[in-house]
């Protein structure tokens, strides 16, 4: 099995494609220049080779993460993966891993995760990460902060210059009492950082209901013109000390690895 | 209409008893020694003297803080105040309020609050206080952080040197999704703190449900021996940045003014 030291900052490049094999594997058919889900699948598969029989898994959400679940379902049918528990980050997770076979479990029966492989909305340079526009950004932070290694994967169009920079959502949870009072107060803490905007994520056909969390509760929805300039952790703590602010979907050194694949090669940047 | 000033710390004793009476009020009858409820009635209809019609005010969660309820309410009947418009902490006040024929609004709707009215269960010598005992504490904090001025009414027995000096709860609103892991992480935090210990506040006949909140979250009930030692600030920012933590019932620098009634006065205590 194929490890990556997490102690030291390293960049491995790999080519070419297609994944390495385990005995008896077909290759996976790809085309010459892979699709964007053909990247999300190779940093996916390539993670699950990190998993070894007998771990607790924090088992990630989202388009990229269901190539991991989808991984570990097969090796678990073939017999190379055994005693493996699956804590799932989210609801759809939940009912994603039943179908694929990955025995379940939770955070108040398993405290300690051994590894967790999710997907991210943005990765700066640092491996501070954006994560949750899927809505999960809390079970996702809490399983995979107790994780003792906690390994990213995503294509190469997720890797940003610093957070908020993809000009997409930054989310944060919150309560849905006095939802707009607390809206207003996430708009205060960016006041005069350029073309910034705050917004209730709604959903529903007309996009006339507010989006509800898998603890029933409200998202609104940070975009930055330029990302984030200020220091990371001051603003992580301002967002924090909002009364009625669950989380948010920054996540401040919790990456052990990325896994990012492109169209170039697979890229493993570690924690330094 | 007698007022606080609440840019200087003033320390103000008053006696005797009864209180000050509008024209026409008979006075309220008093045993010499008035009991616990006498105190709280004392410091709510003290506080009560602050509001002035065309206010909105928030309005607090409570065995004192009732007091003050009844008497708004009173006083909306004499036509002594007229244009008021209330904004509850909890469901519990909310229906209280009703009953005494207090308009309602919200956060929402009224995000600028004139005058809030509350109790707590401690105060300590900077007026910080403990909030939350009844399970209100997020309403609360958000309406009251909303406030021009937060006026504390308190029975001279909450008065602490340290907050969680008195023994009883200071009480964490926590996610009820992996809710034995956010105790776990609670508990590392106070680690080395003299007779600490945290619980996940129970209910019911034979306290066998988790209490729910207000927001259908839990509360873990924190107990201090002597009290928090530690810069209070510091230890709100680290609860805070628990993922699966909403909020503390610490509320720090929140308080305008402290009443607090005595079996030898009143006494007003007002923020530095």
């Amino acid at each position: 099995m194929r490890t990556i030291a997490p102690q030291t900052k390293t960049l491995e490049i790999e080519t070419p494609f297609p994944l390495f094999l385990f005995p008896g594997e077909k290759p996976q058919p790809l085309a010459t220049a892979p699709s964007q889900d053909d990247l999300k699948r190779i940093a996916a598969h390539r993670a699950v080779d990190l998993v070894e029989s007998g771990m607790v898994l924090g088992l990630g959400t989202g388009s990229t993460a269901v190539h991991a679940l989808d991984r570990i379902g097969d090796l678990l049918r073939r017999g190379v993966l055994h005693d493996i528990v699956g804590i799932p980050t989210s609801k759809k997770t939940e009912a994603h891993a039943l179908s694929v076979g990955i025995p379940l479990s939770d955070l108040d029966r398993h405290p300690a995760v051994d590894l967790s492989i999710d997907g991210a909305d943005e990765v700066d340079p640092h491996l501070n990460l954006v994560k949750g526009r899927g809505g999960s950004l809390l079970r996702e932070k809490m399983i995979e902060g107790a994780s003792k290694r906690f390994v990213v994967i995503v294509d190469e169009s997720k890797m940003v210059d610093r957070l908020g920079g993809s000009g997409l959502a930054v989310p944060v949870e919150i309560i849905p009492f006095g939802w707009s009072y607390t809206l207003g107060r996430l708009k205060m803490l960016f006041t005069g950082e350029c073309g910034f905007d705050a917004r209730l994520r709604m959903t529903g056909g007309e996009k006339k209901e507010p989006f509800l969390t898998d603890n029933s509760n409200y998202i609104i929805d940070l975009y930055f013109e330029n990302g984030i300039t200020r220091d990371l952790d001051e603003v992580s703590d301002e967002i924090l000390r909002l009364t009625g602010v669950v989380e948010h979907g920054m996540f401040l050194g919790l990456a052990s690895s990325v896994i990012i694949a492109g169209r170039d090669g697979v890229t493993v940047n570690n924690k330094s």
